[in-house]
């Protein structure tokens, strides 16, 4: 039944039972943990025998004895396989350390203060610099963006993507803004997949915006599917140079979630221009990335099927995580008008939508059940959810025993959150 | 004999010999190189075991597993491993990612640009800002000043270390200065050991350059001996910490030129408020260090023991190409008076000093009969060597014969140069 359709004196009766469900929850002393988008460690398992993928041979493919100083770029044959995996030519790409993160911050900062193209392209010099995030979105990507002084604008995201008329009409009117975060593919929280329109957009912003801006393409997902025949993400750099705009996109992505969190290669993707002066500015504080991690990983995932099979045994340990996720929520909360959920067909989350002014209740009562989750907010920039209501979900990281007692505790908390505002209002 | 005692008609008849000679090694094509100060092959094989010896186990010494993220200061085991190496308490330092300069770069910018202890600490509110530079010094260590627009003061090097009468002079008169980089012992590349006074004397300067000055002392070869019984350095932080000054110290180190070049740890030792305010920064562009391979490192090397009997296996190796160079310059050169160089009792380099003017034709000279040498005025700020004389030798990646070749050359281009200088003068 709706929540809007039981009577008052049924609402107390309900608010009743669930204060006992709730009361019953926290003697039962759960300590379970939603909030951590990692994988589990059956996932990483899949990776174990890369350790032994040297074997004693440390010559790259072009003959370069992995274990010495060198090669700012990266070894080719990761350059290889990140252009792949970014969708832009080997050239464009640099193969780096263990963090995309890091790479997202160097060029964001890079970008703002010794400038994309040489220093007078410095953000810097044009005053007060802001971003756009489409909302809900990726808290360390807005942290970034506070670490360096840059003021964010929230766009909404839609089932396509950002809403891109609101996005050309602020570029339009607003010089000040640089760049723009972007998660292409089962979006950070929300598991959109921009459409092949949106990225045809996106690839034009360039054009309005002028040289200097900047879209941040984190593509942390691009072949993290939940599903056989996933949905394909339109390739940006290739929209790009139909435009004449391909200086105007800086593409990261990494094998954290492939092979080992932590301990992967990362990879930035630039025009062949940004990417020599990036370079330039990365002389500055390295001789190179650890290529012994980068040719570990060649010869682990040497093609592009390895890596797609890879990620299917992936899919096959997180999928009924995912499923039992859904399960819940579904048999827990269908055509009660308390709340909106996703059904993502990739990536790492769900992310819930309470009703408006709930998320910090519910996420406070799971607490208090002995469930934890994302703190509210963190899907905003400055930790501000408008309507407080979004609630990001990671399922890949508990068992699905941990699952399976973890989600009635975050129903039960969202019902009684729920009637117990509509008890208020009444 | 001495290059003054000879007559004109000696030295012309010199210069045709020399000459001659210069000739007959153009034409024999020689294609060698004493730039590059990287390890060889055969030391990098001393450590090839490494890539065995987590043989499964991913487990922590605390349990961590190792393949998921976090753990943004390191490992335990290896947060004490560097502790040891650079002389300071785990809780003062961070086991970080594949490069101490990367390091090294981060802390010097984020004093700049954000501040060591909060905004208000932050350099750039000061003005132009300076740096001490004892030289001849590490060309990347001027390279990061010179990426950041921190102006360098050279100060001269003397057997026990920088001037420190000159360094004190300098801080008292110009509070611009707000660091100094150091190679504390067998520095790069003239190889000298800070003496016991230098070193006392420098955990004073913070009570003379006021709070936010630092010294940026990298101890790259603190444990890379080349003979028994090494020198002792003594402990800058134990100084400090009997002078109250330990905020006034970044020191850093790494395993690279220990394990694998460039597929190390590398290390920063900070007082645990610089600390604090470090790692709050670090934060927002990682969320942690490769500790795959951190425990690879605490796993193959596990004691201080152990880490000093493997240094003892390198110089086996390194020390018979430092000795042949010796002895080359010793019988080719002794009693010349051409020039001068070092014996360095560890350290990656020999240093030789030309006669004034002639270390940018001599290393002309020895690249145009087929040796690379680094160019000239590398070891000084802004590549400016004020008498043109300092050349920095590197001979651990060459094999034996080929520094048994490439040494006669580099005498040849000496002669040749000092000889034709003396002819002009005369």
């Amino acid at each position: 039944m709706e929540l809007n359709a039981y009577s008052k004196d049924q609402l107390v009766a309900l608010e009743q039972s669930l204060t006992q469900r709730y009361d019953d929850f926290k003697k039962a002393g759960l300590n379970l943990d939603l909030t951590r988008g990692k994988p589990a460690a059956d996932q990483l398992d899949l990776s174990n025998a890369m350790e032994n993928a040297l074997n004693g041979n440390f010559r790259a493919a072009d003959g370069t004895d992995v274990r010495n100083y060198g090669g700012l770029e990266g070894l080719p044959e990761m350059r290889a396989f990140g252009a792949q995996l970014l969708g832009v030519k080997p050239s464009e790409t640099l193969a780096a350390g263990n963090s995309s993160l890091t790479l997202m911050y160097q060029y964001v900062q890079f970008c703002l203060l010794f400038g994309a193209q040489g220093a007078d392209s410095a953000w810097k010099n044009e005053g007060n610099i802001k971003f756009l995030c489409p909302v809900p979105g990726y808290d360390r990507h807005f942290t970034i963006c506070e670490a360096l002084g840059i003021e964010m604008l929230n766009v909404p995201m839609t089932a396509t993507g950002p809403d891109m008329d609101q996005v050309e009409s602020m570029l339009k009117n607003d010089k000040q803004i640089k760049g723009m975060w972007c998660v292409p593919k089962y979006s950070n929280p929300s598991g959109e997949i921009y459409s092949d329109e949106t990225v045809d957009r996106m690839a034009q912003l360039g054009k309005i915006a002028g040289a200097n801006f900047r879209i941040m393409w984190d593509n942390a997902y691009t072949v993290h599917d939940l599903i056989d025949n996933p949905p394909q993400l339109a390739n940006l750099m290739d929209a790009c140079r139909k435009h004449g705009t391909e200086d105007s996109v800086c593409i990261t992505g990494s094998t954290s979630k492939i092979t080992m969190a932590g301990a992967g290669v990362a990879f930035v993707g630039l025009s062949e221009t940004n990417l020599k002066h990036f370079c330039a500015w990365l002389s500055s504080m390295t001789i190179g990335p650890d290529k012994i991690n980068q040719l570990r990983h060649a010869r682990f995932i040497s093609t592009y099927e390895d890596l797609l099979s890879h990620m299917k045994k992936h899919a096959a340990l997180i999928k009924p995580k995912f499923d039992l996720v859904q399960k819940h929520l579904s048999e827990g909360l269908t055509g009660k008008g308390m709340g909106n959920w996703t059904v993502p067909q990739g990536g790492y989350f769900i992310s819930f939508d309470t009703l408006n002014g709930l998320a910090k209740e519910v996420i406070k009562l799971t607490n208090e059940m002995g469930v934890k989750l994302t703190p509210a907010g963190s899907t905003f920039p400055y930790k501000k959810d408008p309507n407080d209501c979004n609630i990001r979900i990671a399922p890949t990281f508990p068992n699905v025993s941990e699952i399976d007692k973890a989600m009635p505790v975050f129903i039960c908390a969202v019902e009684l959150a729920s009637v117990r505002q509509r008890l208020k209002s009444l």
